[in-house]
């Protein structure tokens, strides 16, 4: 089986490569080098069953050509803006490289007759939603560009799925951390603590509480996905078990990392524009499916803060 | 007050616009003409409180002259490819008419201060979904680059309503019919049967059922929603009571127009790709608010065909 996955030297992208290759695939990775960093894929180097080009996939006539000589069986979305407070700042960050990357690549897999997708979408598509929202229910009313454009992409996907018969699997992650991560409160979080080891000075109030997912753990909740999903269009949700604050993640890093510093706490509910106070998603379909995670999201928090000091960023 | 109808020329943004200025609005209305057509607002070319603009939407410089020097209160956008079987033949045209020109407008909105927006969305965006849809619920999986592009354009305007303030009413519209409209199955049977009075082929088996408003009662429904609706982003749903299939439509044409006519069905059980079979949604948060709808889905058929053989399309 012969993968192309987008996003490939990204954070998520990256360890998904790493994950398909040892599971015997052929992998093809493209990335822009928009977040994505080759010192995430350096190690692939050498594998000859791994192949990297540097492709803007807005440019579709080089993702025309990738498509004629390369063949991929199978593709994995995950190409994209995740930055999104970046994204709020330039409205049309997020419609290119969010929206506009997937219907480039539809249409171009639509003629290339390629028929499964992989698409990394998002809790934000929500926005400030209450309660455990079931994977088909809304209210779906982002708050963010970054949530408007994946949902808008979801829209187009759910096109080409019903109408085309490209088999869709869409997974909307929660907050994802882990080594190779280029940006979140625990990156943030340790840089300053490198910085000034004195004080650690944090955006909003700290209540925020949100589900938190090892990269590791959501690699596998995509790959348990993929293998079992029926339909032409599915869409799930993963999540650790759980929800961790701002406040309990700041008191993990420093333990871990300064433990005589000082936290300094905002005033505001929510850490940036678009940021979303409280979130918890139903997580069911996956669930029902037979997945079990594998960590709380606290859990999560420590192992990631773990894996980023003993492994670099 | 002073309105700025997007769509102006079309066929609801015209009925809209002459229902505005009979409630003592100020109305400046703009079109590409692509749908539109001149001769819908002829009638308003006398009008010292009408003005029209020949404008693409796109050309963002033309929008932002248009805001500085009319200074519009309030935006009614309906101008949008509203053809859905024309979109399916071109991704590209759904995509720039109905959301470019929606984040256009969003972002020249939101910096020249204009707070009050309406949006014309549609049924599409539940794709096939099955039952009696409430307007915060899914499934959201659109089947035609139509939905997808409206769907796209709500999840911009979530964005801009929550996070940058420009209180939204966004209203689906069924299927609208009545004089002025360019395209659809009674505006097809007529030209049909015109053509050769003696058959009506029809698209499809016939039994494709749907929720018909004639374009009068929707304009109540949009100005009614328009007074009442509270908080910055609310959604609505508009129909008739009950639903009308192609065949009773077919029937009803044919008894108007030619009645001695064979009407012929196909086979499939849609029109076209991107039809959807049978369709109704949830009405009751515009019924919460007191409105109630004048005519059944059938006897607002009836009306169009009779308004449409008395006044021309």
């Amino acid at each position: 089986m012969h993968a192309l996955v987008t996003g490939g030297a990204g954070f998520i992208g990256s360890h998904l490569c790493d994950r398909l290759l040892s599971m015997g695939y052929r992998v093809t990775a493209i990335d822009n080098l928009h977040l994505g960093k080759m010192q995430n894929i350096a190690h692939l180097a050498s594998n000859s069953a791994f192949a990297f080009q540097l492709i803007d996939m807005l440019d579709a006539e080089a993702m025309e050509a990738l498509f004629k000589t390369d063949r991929p069986d199978c593709v994995f979305h995950l190409a994209a803006n995740s930055d999104i407070a970046a994204g709020n700042d330039d409205a049309s960050l997020d419609l290119k490289l969010n929206q506009l990357t997937t219907t480039t690549l539809l249409d171009i897999m639509r003629r290339h007759d390629v028929k499964r997708l992989f698409f990394a979408s998002t809790s934000a598509v929500f926005g400030e939603a209450d309660g455990r929202i079931h994977e088909d229910f809304g209210p779906l009313q982002p708050i963010s560009f970054y949530g408007a454009s994946k949902l808008a992409a979801e829209a187009y996907l759910s096109v080409y799925a019903h109408s085309f018969g490209i088999r869709t699997l869409v997974l909307r992650f929660p907050n994802v951390i882990g080594e190779r991560s280029t940006h979140g409160a625990i990156y943030d979080f340790i840089r300053k603590l490198k910085d000034d080891p004195t004080r650690l000075p944090v955006l909003g109030n700290g209540r925020q509480t949100k589900p938190y997912l090892y990269v590791g753990d959501l690699v596998d909740a995509i790959l348990f996905a993929w293998d079992r999903s029926e339909g032409n269009y599915a869409v799930f949700h993963a999540a650790g078990i759980g929800e961790t604050s701002v406040r309990d993640m700041a008191e993990i890093v420093v333990s871990k990392v300064s433990p005589a510093a000082t936290i300094e706490y905002g005033s505001s509910d929510r850490g940036w524009l678009g940021d979303v106070p409280r979130f918890s998603y139903d997580t069911g379909r996956l669930e029902q499916l037979g997945w079990v995670p594998k960590r709380t999201s606290t859990e999560a928090v420590e192992y990631a803060v773990e894996r980023i000091l003993t492994n670099g960023f």
